[in-house]
């Protein structure tokens, strides 16, 4: 059964490696598995990050961020990265840590999950849109805008 | 002239009429503008915020979040609110805050400023492309999506 659960200290050097894989796959840069390790250690440590992961060792990971709200008196979760092993794909495993994602929000007290996704990648919106998101607000399509610094 | 400096204690109660104008004007609710200011200052205090003004009494904000990022040992930031009163546009004051905006991140070692546009929102859209915003990664527009919890 693919039971997501929270990533121990023990699961993030193959958390390092899938998130370093992940970017690979989609020919994005990576500083490498040993600094994404690192790095997730100190998101955690900062408590401000989930990260849930499937296996053991993990072949699935999701990575939440977590900030107060502006607008509510509550918080919100943005979905910084959700990655499952080429090789595992089409079993239920993205699903079944999509669904302890949102339990992780609500349990952190979230009205709102977020994620920017590429028109392009269509398998990503089908499976974001058949999970109940929308880049659609009351006046039309999201964008998502960024500028290097 | 339009100096932008950061917002103080004695701002913040403009600082949350200015943020329930705003999205009174765009006819989306809002906690009211003594539930706005009082979240401001958690946000101020929390540390990961930086709220910029223009003016004495501000007539003018920018909300920026900030966190570490995952793939670069800086941070990231995010243009959660920009805010100018109606009466006051066109006079280069959102410009300026926006360039106050940029050093700020800049100065908190942020290497991407993001922001979620309508598209339906073309005086918005211009106005960041204009400052170098995109909506473009290598392989085409980017979505901003989201799930109510």
């Amino acid at each position: 059964m693919h039971v997501p659960r929270p990533a121990l200290a023990a699961d993030l050097p193959a958390v390092g490696r899938l998130l370093h894989d992940f970017n690979t796959e989609f020919g994005d840069p990576s500083p490498g598995p040993d600094q994404l390790s690192a790095r997730c250690a100190e998101l955690i440590e900062d408590g401000d990050t989930s990260i849930l992961v499937v296996g053991t060792p993990p072949s699935a990971v999701a990575v939440i961020r977590y900030r107060r709200a502006v607008w509510s008196p509550g918080n919100e979760a943005y979905l910084a990265e959700l990655y499952v092993v080429p090789a595992l794909r089409g079993q239920g495993i993205g699903t079944a840590l999509m669904a302890a994602v949102v339990d992780d929000a609500r349990a952190r007290q979230c009205e709102e999950l977020s994620i920017a996704v590429d028109e392009s990648d269509h398998g990503a919106r089908r499976f974001y849109e058949r999970l109940g998101f929308t880049n659609r607000s009351s006046s039309g399509l999201m964008y998502y805008y960024e500028q290097q610094l």
